[in-house]
């Protein structure tokens, strides 16, 4: 920032990323990682040296606190926000920024109270002050990663002393999906008849290429297909070739037809 | 198997891969993955069923039980080899599999008893046989994960409130080393004075993308470089792109010169 500020004619309206601790979870919990590695402590003296010396207007906050999940987590973050308004009161936009993609597995009530609680903040900021404050938030993954759905082919079905059926894909949940299990959301074809709980698992020999667990679905056969969510952003854009294995190819459908991604 | 089996002139001497529970770790005290994915049980009735059938001869015996993290590991799969021996008596070779590359962390004295320990039990089991059983271990990462080095320049360095200094090098631990945190072990230059504890992150915006935290090193600058080690298999044969970075150019030391691999 100090570069930035003596370079030639910087803009003297500025955005600061904030430097929050995290919500409460293992990277909370570890000294090291409890404070994100990005933007600025906003009681950093020299930080607002910087911002007299440069005579700098703060106009935009941002934070991105890692994901949010729960509406305890948003309430923390909120509470700091509204006293850094009070350190910063020219700002004109708030930026709660990514890490929505939680609210969708959240049950209904909780996301409905993660937005009221947003609602309310906002509105009460805005009571209180001659120029309004605009909100921003960037639900990317929550929005895209949501879009897309991968077709598997089963390679191998068998049943595993767990009580399971083991079934392999043609495709690895360990190259392709990192962050999070993604549930199977059909099967081609749907037998009629007793359910069964499936592992689904992907073709590396890596032990825990798991794309999920536990899975209750009609009884699985080699040549079957299989449908999983949650594979649209952050999937083909993040993935590895463990074993050389190719990322699948990828369609859009554009006019009702299959287009392929070059 | 069945399939194998069922083939045109199958070998009728077979090895086995040997599905035995995990080591007493997070996947064993997982119900649905205390049991690897891979191999068969040597107790499955219906395995020995078509070892009769088709008059096969298990002369090969193997396992992979995931990361030998240490003596007490061994022990417990050695001690289900040794029963497996009695299952299947024909055999010729015990092959132990992978997970070694932990020793390299242990202590010493661990390190040489797990190896006190195999050579023990296979003298053992030699002293009851006629035909001597064979030993096969497969060290893979141990061996080929350390011959390499990753040279990495330093983009930024700033102190942090955890009291750390905080280094992002020039490029990403996250994309390039997913299984285990790299030490850095050179730093060029090495500036003479009092030694800080740094942090060495990778340059993605990915929160965790740490190469190593809390080592204690001469004072680092922009534009130093840093060595990291480990960084050989499974660097960028499991690499991702987040944000497009490239993976790095990788070199090989041919005649005393440095050779890029293309």
């Amino acid at each position: 920032m100090r570069v930035w500020c003596e370079s030639a004619n910087p803009d003297k309206r500025v955005g600061l990323r904030l430097r929050l601790p995290f919500h409460e979870d293992a990277k909370a919990k570890n000294v090291v990682t409890r404070w994100s590695r990005f933007g600025v402590d906003p009681k950093d003296s020299a930080l607002h040296s910087l911002i007299q010396t440069h005579k700098l207007e703060v106009v935009h906050l941002h934070v991105h606190e890692g994901e949010t999940f729960s509406e305890a987590d948003l309430d923390q973050t909120l509470d700091l926000l509204v006293s850094c308004l009070e350190i910063f009161p020219k700002v004109e936009v708030l930026n709660l920024g990514g890490g929505w993609a939680y609210l969708f597995h959240l049950q209904k009530p909780e996301a409905q109270r993660v937005w009221n609680l947003v609602n309310k903040t906002i509105t009460s900021i805005n009571n209180q002050r001659q120029q309004l404050v605009r909100l921003v938030i960037e639900p990317g993954m929550l929005l895209t990663m949501m879009a897309g759905y991968l077709v598997a082919e089963v390679k191998a079905a068998d049943d595993h002393p767990s009580g399971h059926r083991i079934v392999v894909l043609d495709t690895s949940a360990w190259n392709l999906m990192f962050w999070a299990p993604r549930p199977a959301v059909a099967q081609i074809p749907f037998r009629e008849g007793p359910m069964f709980v499936h592992d689904l698992a992907g073709c590396t020999c890596y032990e825990t290429d798991y794309f999920c667990l536990n899975e209750k679905m009609a009884r699985i056969e080699v040549g079957d297909r299989v449908i999983l969510n949650a594979s649209g952003a952050y999937t083909s854009s993040v993935a590895r070739s463990l074993h050389g294995l190719p990322i699948p190819k990828e369609f859009v459908i554009r006019d009702n037809r299959l287009c392929l991604v070059e």
